[in-house]
């Protein structure tokens, strides 16, 4: 093994004291530009990696974020770390990524013990532990800066990033009663994903506007194929059967399609299917989903540039909203 | 914020010394079983979380592990990354996972570069990365423990868990055989991927067996659905049309679906069509595939396990394989 490069190095072959390469590294002001440069040639032509354990006990900024997740969607999970990932490579940064799955109670503990072993800078920390108000409490007590991905409340003490939820489901709303469409059943997202009610709020919102917010029938699914084909073949066998299903994300819409598949109905000539997400499953499902593009690898970009900010003392938004898209394909067409 | 707890208020309250504490955090052997458990007593009572960076710098194990990849599957990412995670947390240990995407050319000092700055214990090494014989031996110079996943050559000094893809795609190509197929087209995996070239051999091992092994159409694809279309395309258009293909995995055998939709083609009726992983998409399509399931989640979750021996001195073996199993779905059948 070759002898690690050490700080002194670095500043011996670019000609400044310690204290101006670590600032180098830190990305603070007081550094003129030139010898900026110097010490970033010193750095490369060394190949110098600081040691990120001998920063944190030194009692400075470890440079390693952590990101949290409780999420059983790989997709979004996928989409979510590639996007903080990708925002901490740009700054020189690490990211700790902690699946907090399948621990109930004792995800606080969990989290607080990470914090405590891996020294992280501050938190990234994705729904549904983004209202976890038990979690939010534990980390303001423990003033670990973090930011919050998607959380119900927005305007506290840590800053949150969002989309419009609501605005986005009533515009999907709007599609299908533009198609002509008078009965629209809805399949609801999971009870524990504050998202959920937000878009059954814009879906029963365009309704009541075109005043068709009677009766129109909502079952309840729980974000997975599975719950969208029960909730789909509960809609299909009412005798009042909706021309339209709307469903909270694109799984359980392609768990509509099955239904309808397995009822001998064609989508979209007979059924038309709307999904929300735009996850790889959206493109891959025949028919195509009409569904609603969430920025999820951007909002998990934005909110590591944030903690970032937030982590070097920097003011920052308390609410950041990203936008969403609506993606027409073919699950969707004209009222039979 | 409260004082940290330390290794000193542990090793008081179990009335035994630090390094006693030390050996029972380390599972090293040595202490008495009843102390061992008066100091977990302890450690749980104050809650005691010994810092990571700490014990690294102390030149002693870090208790960090970490997991590189370079894959765009979100599915085998989710997979992988969970397996080994799980295991680290079985062991008390912690998992850093670095994504090496779009580097190129950047792999191994991207790598190395995580290696000194984390100070992670050893390596969990994924495909396509664990073939990249550049990696393999930088890894080996610096002598940091590592565990290939599916790598292209075993028996090599650093131990690899492997499935069986050769007898598996066999296994596949009898069951289109035993359903009277006798025309079947293949369509062959990323040219990246160790695992593409072996699942072709086994293809085309059973059609020899069948003294059907000439003249049957391959076509070339890259593990998505884009290019399974493309491919289905070309083999479903052909006067020798096959009436089964089997897709090396099964993004591309959703892809394959798509294209028989297109020319009107129902499947199984008219075309078989299998696919290799048993990934979510599998369940999602309609018909469902038919697959071979691959252990992901398993072969990460034991590789952990390899290196976490490794790392403590143990004795593993070279080759530690998997099984596979063949899923029955809805999209092969009887040949027309």
């Amino acid at each position: 093994m070759m002898a690690r490069t050490t700080i002194d190095d670095v500043a011996a072959r670019a000609g400044v004291s310690i204290k101006t390469v670590s600032r180098v590294l830190n990305d603070e002001p007081g550094v003129r530009s030139e010898t900026r440069g110097r010490v970033r040639e010193a750095i490369s032509a060394l190949s110098y990696r600081p040691s990120l354990p001998a920063r944190s006990l030194a009692g400075r900024r470890s440079n390693l974020l952590g990101l949290v997740y409780a999420n059983p969607s790989a997709n979004y999970v996928f989409d979510v770390q590639s996007g903080a990932m990708a925002r901490c490579r740009d700054a020189h940064l690490r990211l700790f990524i902690q699946s907090c799955n399948d621990r109930g109670d004792e995800t606080v503990e969990d989290v607080l013990a990470m914090v405590d072993q891996t020294h992280v800078d501050g938190l990234v920390v994705t729904p549904p532990l983004s209202s976890d108000a038990e979690l939010i409490a534990a980390l303001e007590e423990r003033r670990v800066p973090f930011v919050r991905l998607a959380p119900d409340v927005v305007g506290t003490r840590s800053p949150a990033v969002v989309m419009d939820d609501e605005e986005a489901a009533r515009e999907m709303t709007e599609h299908l009663l533009a198609l002509g469409h008078k009965r629209i059943g809805f399949v609801e997202g999971h009870p524990d994903h504050p998202s959920s009610r937000l878009r059954r709020s814009g879906f029963e919102a365009a309704l009541a506007l075109a005043g068709l917010d009677e009766d129109q029938p909502v079952e309840q699914g729980h974000n997975d194929v599975a719950s969208g084909l029960k909730a789909g073949r509960r809609l299909l066998t009412r005798v009042d059967r909706p021309t339209a299903i709307f469903a909270s994300n694109d799984d359980m819409a392609a768990g509509v399609i099955q239904a309808a598949r397995e009822l001998g109905l064609d989508v979209p000539r007979q059924l038309s299917v709307a999904g929300f997400d735009d996850s790889q499953i959206a493109s891959i499902v025949w028919p195509a989903l009409t569904t609603i593009r969430q920025p999820t690898y951007d909002m998990a970009f934005a909110a590591a540039g944030l903690l970032i900010d937030l982590v070097r003392g920097r003011q920052v938004p308390a609410v950041t909203r990203l936008d969403h898209q609506l993606v027409l394909r073919n699950s969707t067409g004209e009222a039979p």
